[in-house]
């Protein structure tokens, strides 16, 4: 037994309460090391007869990546309070896991030597809100969807499509324009739409704030959004707006007054200023985001720039009704802004989503006290390592994808912001070299994955687009410029998310072993009772997937093209075209 | 490389900001397979030439214990963000650890790999006040430190110390009898009291408040607080009080009006009541501390109890000026409740002390937001287990010791608060079966060990008793009746302690192999420029001890007899009497 390998701790994706009453353990093993884990546990006050009252569930395996095996259980303590520790068996020896470390025979003298969930105080749970496991995303950059109101088109506004985007002309998208649409997006199914900035801001993207208490006027007024968020609302679709709080625009009036009058400014401790003037050569005497010096860090330690923000926060919600906020650059501000920020704007809205931009390991912001969610970038590197780059084999992507889900707790996979691209990378088509089947079968995993999917504006109808700006093209309307094939087969992909739940959050996913077969990535979600199979065969030949299942007797469906099959064996092999995939039912 | 031991999750034990631009990382590896690591670092934002901009900085072994080794570094990162990457190398093969995974060469086209830390926020650093590592602590049981004032005894107050404690019997302690004996505890060297709970309440305990806004009149009035903390504060003692947040008392007003109205009572939500009416027999239909009746868990989720139990947190901070509050069963109160109960005491009076009471791992309340410090059981664990019950060696002490120093920052040791009994268990002179030499190398540890150490009054003049009430003796005043020379010890642990910061936390601890002797426990606390090793021999025997440096040419001098040795060699042996102790500055 290596006992170096094995990892446990309390907390995070550990050992963390799902619901009020239930917990879900986790323990990691060498991988192939371990053939049985069970969970010795007990209320920590119940003693008889000077002994420890235990009782001892089975762990499940819950997937495997490159070094690690994951063991699963989920437990509901009758008092809310739990000491356990873990049984490992590895066919030669027995040993006993507790928070002292290993014991050949677990120690009932004493619930000291024990892991602990002292209590699950109801409070402390993640909850995020229960409408996001299954909304599909849609991702709007304002100025490129659509102009529905040339009335607000800036000075020097191009014809729609007219020219390549760069990173400063303008071609009059605006929230009007969103409103003109909702029937297309409806028709492709998405429930919900993430803009990205549209505060008043100088460039085309508006990240660079001047006022974030209005809307931008190339983009409409606080009416126009009013009646975007009703048509949304009215159709099922929840809007995000997007908040960059970490760092304001160089045009921002408070920053203004510090470069104008110095030390002398109201807002002085507005930002991370070392000395007075502020210069910006030839280094910025003042902390930016990375190091460019039109993007001031806000101070937001600073109580009046943490009230102005907190009540911008407040502001759209309470009068607009917004239902999510994303937040640019969100690791970089504090965690007590966040905290208070939580607290705020669900005490307006309980269901507001609350999304953090983090590109790296994100747990300490996901444990209930901060974000619902953040984007999951991680799932994109892999999408992109395996489709686009071939960097990766078919196993590693199975297996990395495995790393990242036990890095958090089911709960929050649930919510995760699955995207395969935005405003900020290449579109998928162009870093998938235009392949088209490739695509489809990225928007298979997608739209089958835990979590909640995300399309960027456009990629459901094939555009393509190196790096910004080139992604950034204007939506293609004209019927002839949009891939059809591609278009319905995210509708139906959407519509089948619907359709069956276990595509979305319902049921549990499980990766099967690339042993099945090495070109096929193959993953199950299921409920117990029912079971959808998603294979997807990224070889350029057709592939004969064994189905490693007892279905002898049962029905499968492949509820992607409808086809029944009475399965008369055990011994069932899919055939799965060259660059496809199928979902089976059974 | 056994990979699958190597270990490291940013935040909390791992990676973390020491100060506002300080962080500190560490990794663990399995023990004795990796010969050095380096932490390959730099700005996330510092590009040149399409190629990202790092530098290698060594890290050093900082321990080791029954399973892995610990490295250490500390960094300054110019910009306050890092991204990072560990370097290993066995010997044999070389890898480089991302949050990705292992790497031959290092990737450095993208910092999407590294792990991370964001941005240094300075109010997210964990900050303990700045004079609670130079503390010694000092526990009273007010009910039995000295009786000043016989006005205010209970009726059937039995003469001090003239039978055994019992559960219900009283001796008329109070806090002018602390006042009183003031000069006895200048004396001894303390620099703070720990009070167990002086608020209203049944017991001779008052771990059951009936009003926590009320000084028990058993133990005088707020005007004798008011005067027993202008005294302490007069003479350099710090004073802090026991809150039980967790559960009231049974004869708390608020407790028994749910009793007595059922639902119609106000307090009806106060507690976690299950139904109405309340009852107690067979079992409470409403939620306790334990599955004890008399104990109702508060119901701190309701905005009514938080709000009284804040101000309870706020009134004796604000209107008597304390120094600390210790938490009572502080881990199965929620989360939420810590956060705001740090920040409104914290407004208060920003250097108060918040200490929580946790048996277990206590990283979730260590992160900066909630507590400053737990009670470090398993420091009195592994003390026990060495010189009470002899279950452990030497070896085994340490590397426990090592364990639990490796399982939290270094900002968070420094302020642990290190026991070796208390009202809750047997007094440690008991449980060495009476052995005054065991007990003597136990307060000499306990004095130059990093963190916070508690005496439990009384242990310091050789007071013996099992298990509470039997630990609950009345302090003994009369001359004979004390340890005089256990007394003259641990004065003597505390004026060294002071004179020599080292053996505060000044200095980083390191274990000594045991290799160097298996009956010599010997740890050294070091600045880079002065060291002070102390060797603890638990044999029976003397033991020569080689003392493992180069010392050639330095003075030695033992601190703790004065006297002084001029090393004229490398090869220095130090004889270490029977059951002794040496403290040695080079």
């Amino acid at each position: 037994m290596l006992k170096e390998a094995i990892s446990h701790r309390p907390g995070d994706n550990d050992a963390y309460a799902c619901t009020n009453e239930e917990l879900h353990i986790r323990i990691r093993t060498k991988k192939h090391d371990i053939k049985e884990v069970s969970l010795l546990n007990g209320d920590p006050y119940d003693w008889h007869d000077g002994k420890w009252t235990t009782n001892t569930v089975p762990m499940r395996k819950s997937g495997a990546d490159q070094l690690f095996d994951y063991w699963f259980v989920s437990i509901k303590p009758p008092h809310k309070r739990l000491r356990y520790g873990f049984l490992l068996n590895d066919g030669i020896e027995t040993a006993c896991l507790t928070e002292k470390g290993f014991y050949d025979q677990p120690p009932l003298d004493d619930t000291g030597y024990y892991f602990a969930i002292p209590y699950i105080n109801n409070i402390d749970v993640f909850r995020a809100p229960g409408w996001v496991k299954d909304t599909v995303w849609y991702q709007i950059f304002p100025e490129r969807f659509g102009n529905g109101d040339s009335a607000n088109d800036p000075e020097g506004t191009l014809p729609w499509g007219s020219a390549p985007p760069e990173r400063d002309n303008f071609f009059g998208g605006d929230l009007q324009g969103v409103i003109q649409n909702i029937d297309y997006l409806v028709n492709l199914g998405i429930t919900g739409i993430y803009f990205t900035p549209i505060f008043k801001a100088y460039s085309n993207h508006k990240y660079d704030t001047i006022d974030y208490m209005e809307i931008d006027p190339q983009f409409g007024n606080k009416e126009t959004l009013k009646r975007l968020i009703q048509v949304c609302h009215e159709h099922g679709i929840k809007v995000m707006l997007d908040a960059v709080f970490n760092h304001s625009g160089f045009y921002f009036p408070q920053f203004q007054d510090v470069l104008e009058q110095g030390e002398a400014s109201p807002y002085k401790n507005w930002f991370h200023t070392k000395e007075f003037p502020l210069v910006m050569e030839p280094k910025p005497n003042y902390e930016t985001f990375a190091f460019e010096k039109s993007m001031p860090k806000l101070n937001t330690e600073n109580p009046e720039v943490m009230e102005y923000l907190l009540e911008v926060g407040r502001y759209w919600v309470r009068e607009f009704d917004i239902d999510g906020w994303r937040l640019d650059v969100a690791n970089e501000v504090d965690h007590a802004f966040w905290r208070k920020f939580r607290s705020e704007v669900k005490a307006i809205k309980p269901d507001l989503y609350i999304l953090g931009e983090i590109w790296h390991d994100s747990m300490p912001w996901l444990r209930g006290d901060q974000f619902d969610a953040v984007m999951n970038y991680p799932f994109t590197t892999n999408i992109l390592n395996l489709f686009a780059r071939g960097a990766i084999s078919v196993q590693e992507f199975m297996e990395n994808m495995t790393t990242v889900n036990h890095m958090y707790p089911k709960n929050v996979n649930e919510v995760a912001f699955n995207l395969i691209g935005s405003h900020d990378t290449p579109r998928i088509l162009t870093e998938c070299s235009g392949d088209e089947d490739k695509l489809k079968q990225i928007f298979t995993i997608l739209l089958s994955y835990i979590g909640t999917p995300c399309i960027y504006y456009g990629d459901e109808i094939g555009m393509s687009g190196p790096q910004d700006p080139g992604c950034r093209e204007c939506m293609k309307w004209k019927e002839e410029d949009q891939n059809k094939n591609m278009f319905e087969h995210v509708q139906k992909m959407i519509r089948l998310r619907k359709e069956y739940p276990l595509l979305a959050n319902e049921g549990e996913l499980h990766f099967l072993s690339s042993d099945s077969h090495e070109s096929c990535i193959a993953y199950t979600k299921s409920n117990g009772e029912t079971t959808i199979l998603v294979v997807v065969n990224i070889s350029d030949e057709e592939a004969s997937y064994h189905l490693p299942f007892h279905l002898k007797g049962k029905k499968i469906t492949n509820i992607y093209t409808g086809e029944e099959y009475a399965a008369d064996s055990d011994d069932l092999t899919a055939k799965i075209a060259a660059n496809g995939y199928a979902l089976f039912q059974f």
